[in-house]
């Protein structure tokens, strides 16, 4: 059996140490066009950021290392140019141009997939971060640049902008969405903006760079046309599936040129896989083929398809999408489904805001994040997550990912048992609160509206209460657009005070995070009244709002 | 209705509250023997170290507050001493000594469960750390003394440990087991005592106090008996369910005295309920009744029978156990069963060891984690799982309880979607990997020994191989029971060396974590070699021996 890998890196040298491993007989060609193999590529921007100093550490393998472990024949420099499905062959171009003929048995996809470049004048200064060649090049520039923009404000961009910030560049980000982090939705993902802001980095949103010249960037946005200075410009505005070679086999595609793949990594032509970048996954929310290029799905992926190359079939798993990234020491993490998504698919969902700590908050160290979880009103599921805070972030996406691989609901959340001691967590973890924020919801004991709704209300006003500390009130608080004066009832005086509301007219109640809110909420319904909780609280209606409005940041 | 709760804290606070927040009619009367309502317990440790230095954050609640919020009538000083499950009557004595009859509708029994002081002469100098009375006394008697016993080496022997060491106190841990945290297997157990002994705490397995004199403790241990030094003794070797009252009541008992309830809460007498640490928990894994005094489940046990007497039933949820514990910076945490007590169950079961990074290992601050996960042969169940390390260690664990919760096999934890970036794990999470590890063993491609197998395989002794690097294998390597001279062939040259083994015996491959030596049991095995994989490598076999005897910690 002669098995043929194009792209040696994640999902491809997955996919041949694997395959050594089921088959010692196998012989295993590896075409890669560049001149590394299995590098780090998720580290690229952190050695650019002097972070990862030791560029050797991105380097996992060698071709020499791989043949001594894996008698794998890995060649470098090496593009395949064609291929010709009936003969079972590839055409492959060697670094001097000529050209050989190489055949298969079985032929895998895993070329990747292509930083876009916008379509602009000079674009062909923007440098992109794909691979070892790429990061070199952005380092050298780095070391005489003073200024760049980075175009994109997705996880790669955020990650090229934080370590052009730490080598003391000034960094423009320019985003064409209304807000950085698009796998966030809004109201949590403008705590990455603010953060980068903090940290010097400028944050244009709903803007594009127009042109690019020798030293600059212009770009176009809400307030006019503008000229950025810009000793380096990175693009990282997404990435294409690199189909070339899977179109001239004339593999059947899918959505922005992804490779259609079915559970088993088998294009639509006999003989020919595709697995990583490139190959389209199976989404598990809807069934539909859709692009993750995710390094942990590729690596999946790659040991799957030497599984089924050596005969043994196995689980086909749709994909959810769980990714996440640092920014300056804030943790943004996202698994499944966001509002912005469910909402433009038509998808029925109910969202519940959380504010907990990441451990008990007399223990040391503590800290709060924003949490959001997206659940269908119908059965429960659990669509979607996302957190951001100081800590504890990833674990608590992992664990919801983890429950919706196992089809745990949104209120069974509150029956995991999780690790608990004051440092680690809290007794009842914020997973497990979730679920209760969940189950209340599903039981209607505690209706709720969302930051948004409140700012929607229009005509039919209702009276905003405000169940908090005097303290915290005077503070800040929730001014709802219609100008209703503020009225602050603490919630520990409601027993005592509510004749002082209105019995016919809608009350929002909020807190500073929605839990005190609830029990107001329980309370004065128990009691008659029309009462409703702001989800979320004062926290996310105020981040919700300062997303709506970027400018009024000092809300 | 009118609820009445026994006890105030975990359990019986998170019943009072929910009953009200679902109840705003009913009385609820809470009923506590001590002075302090809803207190942080698990923060006690760190209170006498000094790591939480403000008494208030511990306490969470005043009878005052809960009223004011949640019109509870809290009783503190206030013993339950007898209860008329015919009359629907408790006998309450006050701080005077006065007793007084209380009327109930429902009963909560939240009692909790008391710490056991050993049975030895002296006795009445052990302190305990059950409440906030606890906690002042013993930070009383830390400003004053010099050195410490602390009888017990489990989860809150260990943390008691490390917070007076904290306080500069010379600290000895007299364990009655093999072992200190038995919670874990012993293998990575050693790591904790390891951490304990580097922090200059002085540890004793096998052994006990025999007598505790004004001013030292008499040890016997497998070295003899020993006079320790000891200005302080603390007890902490476990605790037992107070189950007076329910004993009383006639409710049924079970295990050590707790009280038998079905998923309701629901205690054998009409209108008694019990929950928290005093009653007994459903094992998932056996059905049968156990003890999990753990603050996780009592607090969700406390909301849930909140729901069963204001008329909703719920989910019936059998407990797997899942805790954490720090010591000294090293983070030890476990959910479901150990193969210690599957073996004592005599129940099949399959183990996984392996050690790795918390992170990418390129991305600065990387650290090894140990990890043990424990199957079922048969279905492929997740039994159980461990982990030792520096950091990620709780959120690995979280996962797989979640696992467990859902239903996930072993080999399934190969396709959970974990956050990736090189921060917060790799590519192949370590979750990832022992699904990756777990499905290998399900297929039965690359057969394993354990690190106590090794040391048992007596008269049919098989040869082993270390195949990690020569420099690697210069610095220690497994040494079997039956004194072969070392065999090191690296897994790169096996190819062209493997000639050099015998084909008529079993051959016992192994690396330092057991990833090269399963690439080499694949590779010996396709090649007619009788090959099995040390399962975990050096790493494990190193720290199973040592586990056996500590007295070799120097291995």
């Amino acid at each position: 059996m002669k098995v043929v890998i194009v792209g040696a890196v994640a999902a491809g040298m997955s996919a041949a140490t694997r395959l050594r491993r089921r088959d010692e007989h196998a012989e295993i060609v590896v075409l890669e066009a560049g001149e590394h193999v299995s590098f780090a590529n998720c580290g690229l921007p952190y050695y650019v950021g002097g972070v990862i100093t030791d560029r050797e550490s991105l380097l996992l393998q060698t071709p020499e290392s791989l043949h001594a472990r894996f008698a794998l024949d890995v060649r470098t420099h090496s593009r395949v140019v064609d291929v010709d499905a009936q003969a079972r062959t590839v055409t492959v171009r060697t670094a001097a141009g000529d050209t050989y003929l190489e055949t298969y048995d079985h032929l895998v996809l895993s070329p990747g997939a292509r930083p876009i470049v916008p379509d602009v004048p000079g674009a062909e200064r923007a440098l992109v971060l794909r691979d070892v060649a790429d990061v070199d090049t952005m380092a050298a520039h780095t070391a005489d640049a003073r200024t760049a923009v980075v175009i994109g404000g997705g996880f790669v961009g955020l990650e090229v902008a934080e370590n052009l910030r730490h080598r003391g560049l000034d960094v423009t980000v320019v985003e064409l969405a209304p807000q950085v982090l698009s796998a966030l939705d809004a109201e949590l993902a403008v705590r990455i903006q603010d953060r980068l802001e903090q940290h010097g980095v400028r944050v244009m949103t709903g803007a594009q760079v127009t042109e690019i010249t020798a030293d600059s960037a212009l770009v176009s946005g809400p307030d006019g046309d503008e000229t950025i200075p810009a000793d380096m410009v990175v693009a990282s505005i997404g990435v294409i599936p690199d189909s070339t070679l899977a179109r001239a086999a004339g593999a059947d595609l899918g959505p922005r040129g992804a490779i259609l793949v079915d559970d088993d990594m088998r294009t639509s032509v006999p003989g020919i896989y595709a697995v990583g970048d490139a190959a389209a996954k199976h989404d598990a929310f809807s069934e539909d083929p859709t692009l993750i290029p995710l390094a942990n799905l590729a690596n999946r992926h790659g040991r799957r398809v030497a599984d089924v190359i050596t005969g043994t079939t196995g689980r086909g798993r749709p994909s959810i999408g769980t990714a996440v990234v640092g920014v300056f020491g804030l943790t943004a993490a996202v698994t499944g489904r966001t509002e912005r998504r469910l909402r433009g698919e038509g998808r029925a969902y109910r969202a519940l805001h959380t504010h907990p700590m990441d451990h008990a908050g007399y223990y040391p160290g503590a800290s709060a994040m924003a949490l959001k979880l997206l659940v269908d009103p119908e059965t429960d599921a659990i669509l979607g997550a996302q957190a951001i805070g100081e800590g504890g972030v990833d674990k608590r996406i992992d664990v919801i990912a983890t429950a919706i691989h196992g089809g745990i609901t949104a209120s069974e959340l509150a029956d995991l048992e999780l690790a608990y001691a004051p440092a680690y967590g809290s007794a009842k973890d914020p997973v497990n609160m979730l679920g209760y924020v969940a189950e209340n919801a599903l039981l209607g004991d505690s209706p709720s509206v969302q930051w948004h709704e409140l700012a929607e209300s229009g005509d039919e006003a209702p009276l905003v209460v405000d169940v908090r500390s005097r303290a915290e009130h005077s503070r800040g608080t929730v001014v709802p657009p219609w100008g209703q004066e503020p009225v602050n009832i603490p919630v520990d005086d409601l027993r005592a005070r509510h004749g002082e509301l209105p019995r016919d007219r809608r009350i929002v109640v909020h807190c500073q995070v929605g839990q005190r809110g609830h029990t107001a909420t329980r309370l004065l319904r128990q009691l008659g009244y029309d009462a409703v909780n702001l989800d979320g609280g004062y926290l996310t209606w105020r981040d919700g709002l300062r997303s709506l409005a970027p400018a009024t940041a000092s809300v």
